[in-house]
């Protein structure tokens, strides 16, 4: 943690001081994590909060580029700063400065070849659905007819592993080196009128949580067979999979680094 | 329930025919219940869907105008129809017709006399507090500072009973022929780290409820005794209350009528 009592003594700046911290936001109100003219963004809430405290331009690194409407409890962003004195400065006054839908939180002082996105060695997801309709609860996805449990978990039960996910990925956003995703984690947590689906994986692929919530409410629809998933993984065709889930129900949970870095 | 098989029966129109439905909403998108040129209203979004349902102007009643920001559970409106064929009509179109923060149920026809306003007995509001910061919450009052829930009950306690209650009322919004109201549920339901303020009463003064959970939080806060209450009441002068919670934690939770009317 930064000492912020360090903001009393004489500090030399240090270029390339880096802070990394924690970001939760509610996806609805932003057109994304990106920075984008003339959009409410994440990033450009975040960089234009950082000019103003800072006294000067201000960019930031965020781990992952969540899409219009995706929320995140656990982003992790980094800034360099010039001094230990700015460091604290951001831990002590950037999250008063957030709005209601925004907020900032576990402030670190890390090496200077920290990267938030380079440096991150996984990611995981959560995605809500919700069997009802329920106006208070809209960051889920409400499906109101039945679903057949045991067919989704079935299903979720093909994709743990390490596969090339490009059917599972949005087809323009495909990487020419690879779309390979090592995934150590997918499966749903069952409540009486709801779901929440955990997905934790080294990378993802565009569109790749919602692609596969998708595809795995259809097989609990009977619109396809569970032992349908392992063909749809090995065609590596976009076509095969199912329809996208929509943006608000996904959720940005955490992102990991390497023992003592970043968290 | 309205037989959905009227529809294609023919059916004489009988002026005066009358249904009544529950109504809930997400207060934060609009400016209160009660129609406004040039903002979003419940009312206004509501009367336009009714117009365009039924081919000519429909106004609606509601049984409470809920201010900007505060939300509903259950609140009551009725419409007038020209025939069962209409009603029939609303039950089986209406719902389907709703933005996603408006919600319609429980359509009953109920008998011309009926009144959503002037027919009910009495209201229940409940109001949400949470002790932490949560952007995901945001229908709740969000207090960080500690506070003493044994006093915050005792406080309660001393307003269930029949009291004319100025001093918990808009000063501009009081009644010249009385402001006596019958309270007989008025508590705090207590959880780890929230509250849910509970009050019925045969009716409400503006805002009420809001400047009793302003003055009970204060308490709470240590910033005046529970014993303070009674001679708040007494004083029939809204100064000698506290400050006005905010909208965002109130919900309209339920409307009731004599036995076999509304509901």
């Amino acid at each position: 943690m930064i000492d912020p009592q360090a903001r009393t003594l004489p500090v030399e700046p240090i270029a390339g001081h880096r802070v990394c911290f924690r970001v939760a936001y509610v996806g609805s109100g932003f057109s994304g994590w990106q920075i984008q003219p003339a959009h409410r963004t994440v990033q450009g809430v975040l960089a234009k909060k950082l000019s103003f405290l800072l006294g000067r331009e201000v960019s930031l690194v965020g781990a992952g580029r969540t899409d219009t409407g995706v929320h995140a409890r656990g982003q992790v962003a980094h800034v360099t700063v010039a001094s230990a004195d700015e460091a604290a400065r951001l831990e002590r006054a950037l999250p008063g400065m957030m709005p209601a839908d925004i907020e900032v939180y576990d402030f670190r002082v890390v090496p200077p070849e920290f990267h938030a996105r380079f440096s991150a060695i996984a990611r995981r997801y959560s995605y809500r659905l919700l069997f009802r309709r329920e106006i208070f609860q809209p960051n889920t996805w409400q499906i109101i007819r039945s679903i057949d449990r045991q067919a989704m978990d079935m299903a979720a039960a093909f994709l743990p592993g390490r596969h090339d996910c490009a059917s599972f990925c949005k087809t323009s956003s495909l990487k020419e080196n690879g779309n390979v995703c090592h995934i150590d984690l997918c499966a749903f947590e069952w409540s009486a009128d709801s779901a929440i689906f955990h997905v934790r994986a080294n990378r993802f692929l565009h569109h790749m949580v919602r692609i596969m919530v998708g595809t795995l409410v259809e097989v609990g629809r009977g619109q396809r067979p569970a032992k349908e998933i392992p063909d749809i993984l090995e065609a590596l065709d976009r076509s095969r999979a199912g329809c996208m889930a929509p943006a608000e129900g996904l959720f940005l949970e955490e992102v990991y680094y390497p023992e003592g870095e970043g968290s």
